[in-house]
């Protein structure tokens, strides 16, 4: 018997996401986005494969390295234009009982006081199916338009006011009212119970944050807190105050030192590795058999736009890609960062020489992430293979066609999964952390740094 | 035939707003904000009594000046706990297809850049069915937790602060996306035309946007913008940039001042005022007749509780009214404030002696908004005299008892108001502008500030 692998749609709330110019493949509904219908669909079809959730990227900024210029970002729709995520979650919500939902927000510039109820409210509204992915903006277009800077603030900085964000933001949620402190007694005209509501007092280098949350508890307190930093920062980060890490490995192995590092730098910091769970990003191209799922495949390769795979590529990287040679293989380009890419890349295919060209082939598709490509029975077959080799707990699902792709996934592959027990037929628990780490775990465990804030509330008395 | 007013629900994302110990009602569903089928139920509600729209009230601090303490607010629920109104929006829009939303957002501790991607995303999903009440933050609590201030901002400061806050946010909004910019061609792979993105380079005191918009347009572009300032820089303010005005009145000749120094102050500004609609705050109580009606008031009055209505009140004046005595007439109080209480509230009854009790019992149904008892002829008759007595453009109608009392106005009073034209049966445009002023006024008026953006963009070319 496989292991259940947990299983997230991962999309943008914008026409395209990772994949470059296949919004021009007929199937796509990526110009649907600005629609509530769609999304209440996308949510109902997601609900029924047993789909743990959605997880929604985010960017504050736009892609403009690439010639210096938006101009072919918005080409291709690559992250632009682009609506904030976290409005379509009440909605969705509305429609399910079980599916969660998972939204990017930055902490760069933003302040914890707003941020923490923003998510419980979205708590309360979802019934505690709400994570946060943590991220500390590397946009420099967000930097300008948002805080009138040049440049984003250096890496250290930006993780240091990340690592403060999330611990004020955690002891709103987990210390500031106790769990009794609501009563609605309607006799006695008292709604909260006042000596249960407490002041968070905090102090620190960047925020300060003398008085009490806003909000009432919700049946997560703290959203499932989700990071994906790569970094040496980032995956001490994520050690410490992660519960779900987003990894987007490009081969099993590397996948697997991942997944091994987080763990063992989790346990240095005194919590239980199996709190936190690790979900690795694929893109998935199925159909009933391996032949159409191929056929299919070449359809999007044929449709991938140069242009656009760079703009997003050069976002990504920070170098423009438009100064180097489409056809010049990067061994023998002598620039800054060509051989971190070679080197990256050749884990795909040690053999091949790597050109731009190469490189906007391969990331046209699904971004930098793997692309599984087949019928049931393959897809089934290599997404085991992945939690096996790796001991990551599941997979976060990109599309290359949008509402297609994962249409597809659970039509021809969430069956074979299930048959071989290594997807869900029906959910316990009912929180986002119930999905996660078993039902009755709706709140963040003992091991968890916010969870001091919480025995502190309850002492305080 | 009565002319036909605009009505719109006031309320609140939280288990109580302007009304004391009401909440205790039998009746009232206010505990059930955190619920989104209580909205949805709200919402569905709503658009079959042919309202406008639902109105959000919000507050990003607390009040904490009644006994220098949030406690009387939290045991009454006076306006804390409170989630953020803005993402009931999208559950509520997902049911109903021509109501709309109006809600609040401050300029205080947010930046244009990110409000602007917030209301263009909400018009998106609501098809054209959003506004935005621009407040400036007068809480203490809001700055010492926001912005580690002790104290708000000078009222000037917080008004040219907002004033340069919608300048920026409407030149995102008309001035960067032209109407065809999106094109969605999947032939020739271009979904954006980048020609017709423009960076709105906006430099200002406060803000600094180089960039492009991150959204495409929607169906109204601006959401509608809504303000409530009474003081000379908010009447000006309004005059300038407001398309709609909250008035919150005490009676029908201080109404009446207030809409014709808008609309001539608009005139100043050099835009027509019948593209400024008023609306008056009021507190309905209805029932089958006039005894029921008032027997239910007397109910409520009972439930008025006097800290909760001190705690708010004091929270709206910036006074610590615990520091008087109850029963004390004002006028032989001497304190800083008095005099203005005493000349405010003599409005209401010029005979009373006006003690803080009798703020208090005044007060704690709605605010200090006018109540209106009755039957369906006796509340038609009265609202439809504040609308000829003072040229007011319609209603935002508050609530004392949560749920109950607007579905008593939908069941008593709406019918009646319909019979005699006072009250639309059907909507003709589907965009919250045009329920204001007509179909076919989906956009911004040429004579708004904001309209001059939208040539400077088509004129760039």
């Amino acid at each position: 018997m496989a292991q259940q692998m947990r299983v997230f749609a991962f999309d943008f709330n914008g026409p395209a996401h990772l994949s470059a110019g296949t919004w021009c493949h007929p199937t796509d509904r990526g110009h649907e986005y600005t629609s509530l219908k769609y999304w209440i669909e996308y949510a109902k079809l997601l609900e029924r494969a047993n789909f743990d959730g959605i997880f929604f990227a985010d960017n504050d900024g736009y892609h403009e390295n690439y010639r210096g210029s938006v101009a072919d970002s918005l080409k291709d729709a690559a992250q632009i234009p682009t609506n904030d995520p976290a409005y379509l979650i009440p909605a969705m919500a509305a429609v399910t009982q079980n599916l969660s939902f998972g939204v990017t927000s930055s902490t760069a510039y933003d302040v914890p006081y707003k941020l923490a109820r923003k998510f419980s409210t979205l708590d309360h509204l979802t019934d505690g199916r709400i994570g946060w992915n943590v991220v500390t903006s590397y946009s420099t277009a967000a930097a300008r338009n948002l805080a009138n800077q040049e440049q984003v603030a250096a890496h250290a900085d930006r993780y240091n006011r990340a690592e403060e964000f999330i611990d004020v933001a955690t002891q709103l949620w987990e210390g500031s009212w106790e769990d009794d402190a609501v009563i609605v007694d309607k006799d006695n005209g008292v709604y909260v119970d006042p000596s249960k509501v407490h002041d968070i007092n905090y102090e620190g280098t960047h925020f300060t944050v003398p008085g009490i949350h806003q909000c009432e508890p919700s049946a997560q307190r703290t959203p499932v807190i989700f990071q994906a930093g790569g970094s040496p920062r980032g995956v001490e980060l994520a050690a410490k105050t992660a519960e779900a890490v987003f990894m987007n490995a490009i081969d099993k192995p590397t996948l697997k030192k991942q997944v091994d590092a987080l763990r063992e730098k989790a346990i240095e910091f005194g919590r239980d590795p199996e709190h936190i769970a690790t979900l690795q990003m694929i893109t998935v191209i199925s159909a009933a058999t391996d032949e159409e799922a191929q056929a299919k495949y070449q359809e999007y390769l044929d449709l991938v736009s140069y242009d656009g795979a760079m703009a997003r590529y050069s976002g990504w990287t920070g170098l423009d890609m438009s100064t180097f040679d489409p056809d010049k293989p990067l061994k023998d380009v002598e620039a800054k960062g060509t051989a971190t890419m070679l080197t990256f890349f050749q884990k795909v295919d040690a053999d091949k020489e790597w050109t731009p060209r190469d490189i906007a082939e391969y990331t046209g598709i699904g971004g930098t992430s793997p692309v599984i490509v087949g019928g049931p029975q393959t897809v089934a077959d290599e997404v085991i293979s992945w939690m096996e080799e790796t001991g990551v707990s599941g997979f976060n699902i990109a599309n290359a066609v949008k509402f297609q792709d994962i249409k597809d996934f659970t039509e021809f592959v969430v069956p074979e999964l299930q048959k071989r027990g290594a997807m869900r037929t029906s959910f316990t628990g009912s929180t986002l952390r119930e999905h996660l780490f078993g039902e009755g775990v709706a709140r963040l465990p003992e091991d968890h740094p916010g969870a001091a804030y919480r025995k502190q509330s309850t002492e305080a008395r």
